[in-house]
């Protein structure tokens, strides 16, 4: 078993980089809190003996060796990086409970036959440069290295150039690392564990997912003198739609979830009239066909509200993937750990998408889950009990040692 | 008559400042631009031989002696700040249409019994900081200048910081000046002048407007794995009520408008549920008893709307004044010297705030409007004809020499 103490003190010391307002964390991608953070846990890296490698998306890898030269490593991990109001466990649990494993083995002075890789992904979150799950979707081949580094902020700044500004480029090749396996330990951000009364979710599927860019463009003029039949008020544009997406994913229950989170209003001035808004779609669920149709009836819909009300629709998809099946052998892996163990378990589809479900695509993957209070994630009050935080690690690492072998 | 070669090589050298990305201006109220627009602008009230004074809200008061020592000056003028994409015109006519008066009295040699006082004043448009009108309504008693100062911008920058900032407190307390009467030239801003083919418009009304600023809270949470009975989409209650005010408008046509221009959501995260959205309506019409009923109907509406989708409202008048009527003396200056000159003319309520809407409660006040192209203000597309221009400061000075005595 895991040393929860210890694993929880990590968690509470990395939370200080990057405190947000409200209890919880501003640690966005590529920001000097990054850096911090990176360096935080590579100096924890390096105390426990780890191997540490960086590649050209900024993807941290630290190696434990196994007893085979010849044996592919089992890797573990998440991300660092967190939401502008985010909270102190998602991404971060994953990362510190796959350091918390080496320092446990290292402990018990157990070796495994393949090497373990603990790593961090970079730009999980894509809140600061859309998609998500960016760095691990260049790794799996998904978007190339240029595109990726080609995406730019709100405030116009380049992933490549944000990257290098942190010092966190590497030299490695994005993708060439071969794995064994991937496991990756992760909080819910739903109700349903708690709900259940489990301790652990094994994670069999996700939700696929899409964010679609839309940019509504009206015209700007003076909000007093312009009359209403003369107006072209892009911002109810923005109104509708927000309607039809929630109506879409309520027709479409149940399991299907639609909202809208971003929006930039132009000028954004109280006596001018919107002449443009733009703002992202994101719609999901966990069957692809359901999924197809639900983005099918928006392109259908949005442009026809639009015109009623004369403004212009125009959009772009600017982040997908498509539901994740994951891989019977490492998910039987999580399910005989936890049995083992004797934690309460459930099997459980993933809301969220993680580094995971890009994974998933080039070595055989699962995920470990834990509860969260009130379903609460994206939200700095976000919060998890060192006992559910301790039984997902202890999970984790027998499914990962199970897998690498002793 | 004017020189109206001379007032348009005034206008666009005003326009070089603060330059917008799209023709217009971007010169907002106490930014450095706004220093250097109004030092400009006293370069030109000195080369003209005028006293210049600021009071301690920064309004400029530039003074061409009278004939007659005892006589309060006749006030003429508008204000040099912009909107973030603004036109060249909205204001600034007003100002440097007053200068241009000086100017040409200087060359026809004419002395008025009163004094002449060009004015600009501080904030009139209200984007940076609410309401509009802010120091003319000081100046009118509408306001305490404590609590003017104490307006904060969206960086959370006090308006009395910032005007100490540009170097444009000055030591005269704030309404201290008599008037004898004031007049202002302004751009119609909307389409009335132009379709009916009128080069003026008599401003006998003006609009009363409510700014409502509004908090919708719910709560932030994941867009993925937060199931849709369990949101609480801060996002939807703007939806619900940007509908609402179009509604409210709509249903007391003719000549009553309604929309929200200023939206700020937060975390605002492609992820993130609206946790909180911020927003401001504005709503007006010309008639006091319709624009109450109208508010009336907001004010029960709105939150019984965000009732039913399980978010909260609050709301905060932040702006408002009552529809004015001008003087009745003043208009018919203006309408008799459009008619002198042969200008073609109409009696026009004015659609938008204007400081002479403050300053109608303190001294006989009148605006005398000239056509913009399209209707189109607010926007840096705003246009006028320098034959329109020409017009408005015909009639304007005019009506000011007339109200001055020769
Ligand atoms: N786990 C998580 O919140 N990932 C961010 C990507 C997503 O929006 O699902
Ligand atoms: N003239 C003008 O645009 N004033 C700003 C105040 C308003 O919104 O009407």
């Amino acid at each position: 078993k895991i040393n929860g103490d210890r694993l929880w003190d990590s968690l509470m010391e990395m939370a200080k980089i990057g405190p947000g307002i409200a209890g919880g964390n501003n640690r966005q991608t590529l920001t000097d809190e990054d850096a911090e953070g990176r360096a935080l846990y590579k100096s924890w890296c390096d105390a426990a003996g780890l191997t540490t490698g960086v590649d050209t998306m900024g993807n941290m890898f630290a190696r434990r060796e196994g007893t085979d030269p010849d044996a592919l490593p089992v890797y573990v991990g998440s991300h660092l990086d967190t939401q502008p109001t985010g909270g102190k466990y998602d991404g971060v649990l994953g990362v510190l409970g796959g350091l918390e494993i080496i320092r446990t083995l290292n402990d018990l002075g157990i070796k495994t036959k393949h090497p373990i890789v603990v790593t961090n992904w970079t730009n999980e979150e894509g809140t600061r440069y859309a998609p998500a799950m960016l760095a691990s979707g260049v790794f799996a081949g998904k978007h190339t290295e240029a595109w990726a580094k080609d995406r730019v902020d709100a405030d116009g700044k380049r992933f490549g150039d944000e990257l290098k500004r942190i010092g966190w480029e590497g030299d490695e090749p994005a993708g060439d690392r071969k794995m064994h396996a991937f496991f990756e330990l992760h909080i819910e951000q739903g109700p349903i564990l708690e709900a259940e009364g489990k301790d652990i979710g094994v994670v069999t599927h996700g939700q696929g997912l899409r964010w679609i860019e839309c940019t509504v463009t009206g015209k700007d003029s003076h909000t007093g003198s312009t009359p209403m039949h003369m107006r072209k008020n892009a911002g109810r544009g923005l109104a509708l739609i927000t309607e039809l997406v929630h109506e879409i994913a309520m027709k479409n229950q149940p399991n299907a979830v639609g909202a809208i989170g971003h929006i930039e209003v132009y000028p954004n001035s109280r006596n001018v009239i919107p002449g443009k808004v733009v703002f992202t779609v994101d719609m999901r669920t966990h069957l692809l066909d359901k999924l197809n149709a639900m983005v099918g009836e928006f392109d259908e819909r949005a442009p026809k509200l639009c015109e009623e009300i004369g403004v212009e629709f125009s959009s772009e998809i600017v982040g997908q993937f498509d539901p994740p099946a994951f891989d019977e052998t490492c998910v039987t892996a999580v399910r005989d750990a936890a049995e083992r163990l004797g934690y309460s378990h459930m099997d459980i589809v993933s809301g969220a998408g993680h580094d995971a479900c890009w994974i998933n695509d080039v070595a055989p993957t699962a995920m470990v889950m834990c509860p969260c209070v009130d379903g609460l994630s994206h939200n700095e009050a976000e919060e998890i009990s060192k006992d559910w935080a301790t039984a997902g690690t202890d999970v984790l690492m027998h499914a990962v040692v199970e897998t690498a072998g002793i």
